[in-house]
């Protein structure tokens, strides 16, 4: 509400769009200066961030500017939340010494990231402040570059806090004080375990950890615990699909999960924060593929034309679908030239149809997306999204049919349009259930594309059931 | 694929649906007794549900001799991933003072969670366990259900490790202990700092805390802390969206926050696994309401009847559209009966502007969930919205307008339909922009119903501007 009215307020005031900019720029500026002076509210990287885009569209000088000013450690966070065209401005107006500094802000993965996204824009000095880092850090870099975009490699951190078994706990936590110090580690949440090969053995939350005497060691902290603490982790695996990984976190309740090779060493461990970001963006994008929208083009690009020419691509293929359905309609012209009503209630048959298979095909992607159904409950789910699509076709059928007679006083058009909504939603349910189930199995994304080939199913099957059980019943 | 081969195999065995559910019990049974035994693999509580719902699928005695057998804790964690049927046989099976039990081996918002879900099925029964509970778990309770749903209270731990500032930090730490043993905390993170008067002072992570000697003080630890760490918490207020707690969540990395009250007293925590299920939870409410679904109903009901209603809901608004655009083409009976080509490109506008319509209103609806733009920032919204359509609205204009005029010999038909393309495009943008920014504007879910009257408005403006523009160019 406080937004709304500050909306009329501004409003009111007739306010030119550059007194606007000028006064979030001042705004902006104010905020920045605070948080640099460490006094008022604290600001999230994504503040910053946004402060730092209003700043730039007032004035490109102040806005240079506060990249300088702003410490290396806030800067470096705020990059994840920048669109490409700040990441340019940045290698652009801030010497290379600064950005490798600003790298030795960041953890193993967020490294990672940031290089990807510089690198995009200009690979050449990309790679130039590559190769100024740290032995460590490219080491690490390209560790983790070698996963795939959606194994939980890709997402893990290299840093953690671990300890042999043998080794004592005070040992362990000077250790833990030196990475802390050198700002090589930003939060522990678990003492990870590992014997003389590197294999995790055991996971001890700090909660439990400060419980013991720091002169034991690790293994006997292990031993003396009550029988009911068990240490022992669930783990994941480097190359799991980080879907599933996020699916473990939600079951176990987890807030960190260790990640272990094939062979069982411990190699990282990935944060809520990886899993929060990835829960944001795979919700983003199976919405976004729903509607024919690709979620990367959207939040990336500040171009209407890229954002448009992503979008038409889907459009383009809904139009030849929908040029499909016109055909199938044009097949059945001297029925409609001879009895009209059948243009007129033509789209309720293809609606309806669209709409009941859009019901299932969403619950269908969204409970395969969170693993409460596979290919194994296939039968299940079709015989269910049949049953609900035939449940309504019958009561819906019924309804239009009495519309339509007394619409058009015509018993048999009434029974005409019945038999065809049974037929088309039917279809709906068994294609919403079936296309992203097969779409699975091919190991397609079942969001991507699948409204767009149901809409046609229906579209021309509804058209077709309609128009000819017209041609043979009314004509 | 292993799993699309397991299918195979089990097809080719010709197994009987019996022989089926029965070796899915017996395959159940040896999991539950590996794990009651504690060896083989360790099962999560959505495991634990699982397999009971596949003994009680083939036979009841063994399903409820397992709810005897297994541990209360294992049994309490599993009650959240059981159905309805399941959490009666619970209150049928389960003798009160058990069920007491296993109340007290849960954390105060899942005590009242599990409360609520059993209150719906036996309202008398729960009261009664209630009553046998513990004096402080009664009042923690009866504290947590007084926030409203969508309240960050709702979802907050009132259990947490917290001193002091003038405690010593092993004082704090015997406390933890006691906390441990006795089962009333599970696993903190954070050591929260409190003055005289329980305000929240300080959030120390334990990774920090470990690197201090326990003799000193609480506040000592702070103030020897290099200048670097600041312990200065991000915190939420107990009557804040939990959807604004899930995005600072994001916004700072967080894995814990502490919920303070509009004074500044400590109140409770909010941890990782709070918020996992809030955003599984409301991704999929979104994804749900934006095909006319209900999340509520399709989790938790397993009667089809049920769910076939619920769908029915919104396919009977749609119906009353549909009818509403039948209406719209009603009005132009004669023109179609002149001129049929109208009837078979008909379709063709209504289908491209309901997509384009969606894609607009999807993007909308959840970039506003996400918080990435509020009411703020309609102008904007609604200019780039509209831009997009305007773009493709003119480039399948021309398309389709070319493809009608080689179909059907005219040239005037080409010029109506990419006419009648343009303005139904540019009102999708539009309206796919403003419904879900006005329901905002209003407080009611963008997502819920705002499909339904997107497509009704392309259709009937779709088809009117289509057969108005023919009856004046064509006629």
């Amino acid at each position: 509400m406080e937004e709304l009215q500050d909306e009329i307020l501004e409003e009111s005031k007739e306010e030119s769009r550059e007194e606007r900019a000028a006064r979030k720029a001042r705004e902006a500026q104010k905020a920045l200066d605070d948080h640099i002076d460490d006094v008022g509210e604290y600001l999230s990287a994504p503040d910053i961030a946004y402060h730092l885009r209003k700043l730039k569209k007032h004035d490109e000088e102040i806005y240079e500017e506060y990249l300088h000013k702003l410490d290396t450690d806030d800067l470096a966070e705020a990059t994840f939340d920048m669109p490409n065209h700040m990441l340019k401005d940045m290698l652009d107006v801030i010497p290379r010494d600064r950005m490798v500094e600003l790298f030795e802000e960041l953890e193993s993965d967020d490294q990672l990231e940031l290089l990807e996204d510089l690198s995009e824009i200009n690979k050449e000095e990309a790679k130039k402040i590559f190769d100024e880092l740290d032995d460590d850090d490219k080491e690490d870099i390209l560790k983790l570059s070698s996963y795939e975009d959606d194994e939980a490699g890709a997402y893990m951190q290299l840093e953690l806090f671990s300890a042999r078994l043998d080794e004592q706990v005070s040992v362990a936590v000077d250790r833990l004080r030196d990475m802390r110090h050198s700002g090589e580690l930003e939060v522990a949440y678990q003492l990870f375990a590992v014997d003389e090969k590197g294999y995790l053995k055991y996971a001890i939350n700090l909660s439990d950890l400060i419980l013991y005497n720091f002169s034991l060691t690790v293994e006997e902290v292990v031993k003396s615990a009550p029988k009911d603490d068990d240490f022992t982790p669930i783990t994941v695996h480097d190359r799991d699909k980080i879907s599933d990984v996020a699916k473990i976190f939600g079951d176990y309740d987890l807030s960190v999960v260790p990640v272990v090779d094939s062979r069982g060493v411990l190699v990282g461990r990935i944060t809520p924060d990886d899993i929060h970001d990835f829960m944001t963006e795979s919700a983003t994008e199976q919405i976004y593929n729903l509607a024919g929208v690709d979620d990367e083009v959207e939040d990336e690009s500040e171009s209407l034309i890229e954002v448009g020419r992503s979008r038409g691509a889907w459009l383009g293929v809904n139009l030849v679908t929908a040029f499909l359905a016109s055909f199938v309609i044009g097949l059945f012209g001297a029925t409609i030239e001879s009895y009209v009503a059948l243009a007129v209630l033509m789209p309720i048959v293809s609606s309806m149809g669209g709409n009941v298979g859009m019901q299932a095909l969403t619950v269908t992607v969204r409970r395969l997306a969170l693993g409460d159904i596979n290919f194994e409950h296939a039968k299940e789910v079709i015989k269910k999204e049949c049953s609900i699509a035939l449940l309504n076709g019958a009561v819906f059928a019924l309804l239009v049919a009495l519309v339509s007679f007394v619409w058009f006083k015509s018993a048999m058009l009434g029974v005409v349009i019945a038999m065809a909504m049974v037929i088309n939603l039917m279809i709906a349910g068994l294609f919403g259930a079936v296309i992203p189930l097969m779409l699975k199995k091919f190991g397609v994304d079942p969001a991507v594309g699948s409204s767009v080939v149901l809409t046609a199913l229906t579209d021309m099957i509804g058209f077709f059931a309609f128009l000819g059980l017209a041609t043979i019943i009314l004509l």
